[in-house]
C-alpha cells in the first residue's frame, strides 16, 4: 500500500481550517454547527442522495459542485435537516451562503452547505446566521479543530468519524482527510449521511468527480443501517492544490494512487458509520466471493446486510444462517443455492457454517462465541466465478427501536 | 357487495374436513400439524415464493398445482421449514405424501404439503409420518375443526387467521373459506406465509389460477412485516365443485363474483397477517391515491410500509411524517414532492398532515392521539392522476427484536 494513515481528519491537509459552535439549533449543551475553510480555492466534486425528495442543501450543493466557482468553505448544522421546506428552505440556504460570503470574503457560489436532523421543520435562520459569524471568527488549523468539527455535526451518532492519510504524487507528499456523520436513515444511494473529504492534492475537476463517483459505489453505497435512503445524503471532496504536486489531469500511476487514498478514506468513514448505526452493537461485514458478476455479488451482499431478520439474529448471537441464505435468495440476483458455502470470521477465527447450501455440521456454541465479537464477517462463496463484493451493516437492537420510536422529542 | 361474510374458515365450504395433532415437531404442549381433506377431488391453483432459495414443500407443491392430478388433501407442519435441506428434504416431502396417500387412499400427487419454522434443519420424518396417521383418523367437518387446524400451523403468530364467505353463482350458494399463518419473514412475493383457501365452487383450473395470480398482486404481495421474503411462501386454493353450480369456465358475471369473493378472503387474511406481524402493536395501512400509474402507486405504498424508520415512529406514536415522504422518495417511483398531501386516518377521524410537500400546520398532540389506534391509515395523494394502491404493514417494536434475536431457542 502506497498510503500512510496519519492522525487527523478534515484539517489534516495543508490550508484547511475548521471551527465549531453551539448555535442552539435544537440540542442544548453541545456544539451543533461546524465550518471548514480552505486558504486556497478548491476544485470540488460531490455525490448526493438519489431520493426524489431532496433537502434544500442538497439542491444547493449540487449547483456548487457542478459549477466552476472554486469552493472555499463548508458550513454544516445538526438538528434540522432543511428537507421538505419548500422555497423557504432554499432561501435559507442562500441566506446562509451569503452570511458565509460576507464573513469570509468569499464567493457565495463557492460555499457548501450541509444540514442533518428532523425533516419538515424550517431552520432557525437567525441562529444559523449568528452561528456563521462565530464560526468564521474562530477558524483554527490543526488536528483538534477538525475533531471538534466532526463532533459538532453528529446527531444520533455515538462517536465522531474522521480519518487522514498521506501519499506521494510526483515526489510531493500529499495529504487527504475526511469527516462524516451518520447513524440512522442510512442506506446511502448516496445517507442522513454527510461526509466531507479535503485534500491538498492538485487534481482536475473531471478526474476528481470521476474518482469520487466510482469509489462511492464500492464504499458508501455498500453500507446500510436501516434501509432508509435519506433526503440529505451528501459527500463532497475539496482539493486545494497546496501540496504543490503537478496537477493530476490524466489517468496513470498518480491518479491510481489518488484513488487508492480516496478509497481508504471513504471505506474507513463508511465502515465506521455502519459500526455506529443507531443502537448497533456489532459491525456486520458481508463478503460475497466466487460470483459470476460484480453486480450479482453486490446485490447479494447488500441484501444480507439489509435483512432485519439477519440483523436481529446477529444481535442475539444466534447463528441462524437460514436467514442469511434466505436474504441472498430474495436479493434479485440469481445463483445456485445448492452450491453455496458460508463462513463466519471474527478475531482471526474462521468457521464453516454452510456447505452445498446445507448445514455444515458446525458447533452452535462455538458460533455463538464467535458472533460475540464487535466485528463479524460473513463470507458467502457462490462457487460460480471470481467476482466479489463487500457490504457493511450492523445488528438490529432494542436501542434502534428506542432511538427511532421517539427521535423527535 | 354480492358476498356475505360467515363464520368459519378452511372447512366452511361443502365437503372439506380438517384435523390437527401435537406431533412434537419442535414445540411442547401445543398442536403443530394440521390436515385438510376434501371429500371430492379438487381443482387447484397455487402461487409461491419468488425467493431463489425454495423450501422442499414449495418445490413439491408447484408440481402438484401445475399437474392434472386432482388434489384431495393438505398436510402442514409448524416448527421446521424444510428449507435448505437438499435431496433429503425432497425425499421427506415424498415420504409425507406417501403416508397421506396410504392413510386416506388418495393419489400422492394430489397431496399439498406445507412446512414453516426454522430453516436448515431436517424434518423429524418419523414423527411427521406418525402425525399423518393421527390426522387422517381424526378428520372432522364443521367450523371448530377448521379453527383448530388454523391454530396448529401458527409459529410466532399470536392469533389464528381464518375467514369465510358465501356468494351466489347461477342460483347456487357457493362457499369459500381460508386460513393463513405468518408473522415474521413476511414480505410475500409470494411469505413464511402459508395460506390455504377452499371452496365448493366449480371452476376451471385455468380461471382458478388466473384469478389467484391476479388477486395476489393486490393482497398478499402488498403486505410486509420485515422485508424478508421467505423461502416457504405458499398460497393454494382448492375448489371441489360440491356447490353444484354450473362450472365457471369463461369470464363473465359469475367469474367476477368468484374473484370478488377470493379477493375478500385474500385481503382479510393478508391484512390480519400484517396486523399480527411479529411484535406489532399497530396495523399500518398505506393508501397512495392520485397516482399517474398503478405501478407507481404500488411501489410508493410498499416503500412506506417497509421503512424501518416509519415503522419505529408509528410504534412511538410520533407523527414523524418526514420519514413517510422520505420513504416515498426512495421508492424508485418518480413523483413531484412539492405536490404531495398526506393524511392520517383512524377510528373515523382524518387529519391533514402534509400539504404541498410541507407541514400542513397540524396539532402534534392530536396526531399522537390518533396514532394510538390499533389500526392507522396513511393516505398519500400525489395529485397526478387517478390511480391508487394500498399496502399493509405494522410498527417496529422492541418485541420484534426480542422475538428475532432468539427465535431458535
Amino acid at each position: 500500500m502506497s498510503i500512510n494513515v496519519i492522525e487527523g481528519g478534515v484539517t489534516a491537509a495543508k490550508g484547511f481550517k475548521a471551527s465549531c459552535t453551539a448555535a442552539g439549533i435544537k440540542y442544548q449543551g453541545r456544539t451543533d454547527m461546524a465550518m471548514v475553510y480552505s486558504e486556497a480555492p478548491c476544485t470540488s466534486a460531490g455525490v448526493y442522495t438519489s431520493n426524489v425528495v431532496k433537502a434544500a442543501p442538497v439542491i444547493w450543493d449540487k449547483e456548487v459542485t457542478k459549477g466552476n466557482v472554486p469552493v472555499r468553505a463548508i458550513v454544516v448544522n445538526a438538528g434540522v435537516a432543511n428537507a421538505c421546506t419548500g422555497k423557504q428552505g432554499l432561501d435559507y440556504c442562500e441566506q446562509t451562503a451569503e452570511a458565509v460570503s460576507k464573513a469570509l470574503n468569499v464567493d457565495k457560489k463557492g460555499v457548501i452547505i450541509g444540514s442533518t436532523g428532523v425533516i419538515g421543520r424550517q431552520l432557525p435562520i437567525d441562529r444559523i446566521v449568528a452561528g456563521v459569524d462565530v464560526l468564521a471568527k474562530s477558524l483554527e488549523s490543526g488536528v483538534e479543530a477538525g475533531t471538534k468539527a466532526s463532533k459538532a455535526i453528529m446527531t444520533t451518532d455515538t462517536v465522531n468519524k474522521e480519518v487522514a492519510v498521506t501519499f506521494t504524487v510526483g515526489g510531493k507528499t500529499v495529504t487527504m482527510g475526511g469527516m462524516a456523520k451518520g447513524s440512522g436513515m442510512i442506506h446511502p444511494n448516496m445517507c442522513t449521511m454527510l461526509a466531507y473529504v479535503s485534500t491538498d492534492c492538485a487534481i482536475s475537476k473531471e478526474l476528481l468527480q470521476e474518482a469520487l463517483s466510482e469509489d462511492v459505489e464500492e464504499t458508501f453505497n455498500m453500507i446500510s443501517v436501516d434501509g432508509d435512503t435519506s433526503t440529505n445524503d451528501t459527500l463532497v471532496v475539496l482539493a486545494n492544490g497546496l501540496a504543490g504536486n503537478e496537477i493530476i489531469d490524466k489517468k496513470g500511476a498518480d491518479y491510481d494512487t489518488f484513488k487508492e487514498a480516496l478509497h481508504y478514506i471513504n471505506e474507513y468513514l463508511a465502515k465506521h458509520m455502519a459500526a455506529d448505526g443507531e443502537g448497533a452493537t456489532t459491525l456486520l461485514e458481508v463478503k460475497v466471493v466466487g460470483a459470476g458478476t460484480k453486480a450479482q455479488a453486490k446485490k447479494i451482499a447488500k441484501s444480507v446486510i439489509c435483512s432485519s431478520l439477519t440483523k436481529a439474529a446477529i444481535y442475539g448471537r444466534d447463528s441462524n444462517w437460514g436467514r442469511i441464505i434466505c436474504a441472498m435468495g430474495y436479493s434479485g440476483a440469481g445463483f445456485d443455492p445448492d452450491k453455496v458455502s458460508i463462513w463466519y470470521e471474527a478475531a482471526g477465527k474462521k468457521m464453516l457454517i454452510v456447505e452445498n447450501g446445507m448445514d455444515a455440521g458446525y458447533s452452535e456454541e462455538e458460533a455463538t462465541e464467535l458472533l460475540k465479537n464487535e466485528s463479524v464477517t460473513v463470507i458467502a462463496d457462490l462457487h460460480e466465478g471470481s467476482e466479489c463484493a463487500t457490504a457493511w451493516g450492523c445488528d438490529l437492537t432494542y436501542d434502534y427501536v428506542k432511538i427511532n420510536a421517539d427521535y423527535r422529542s
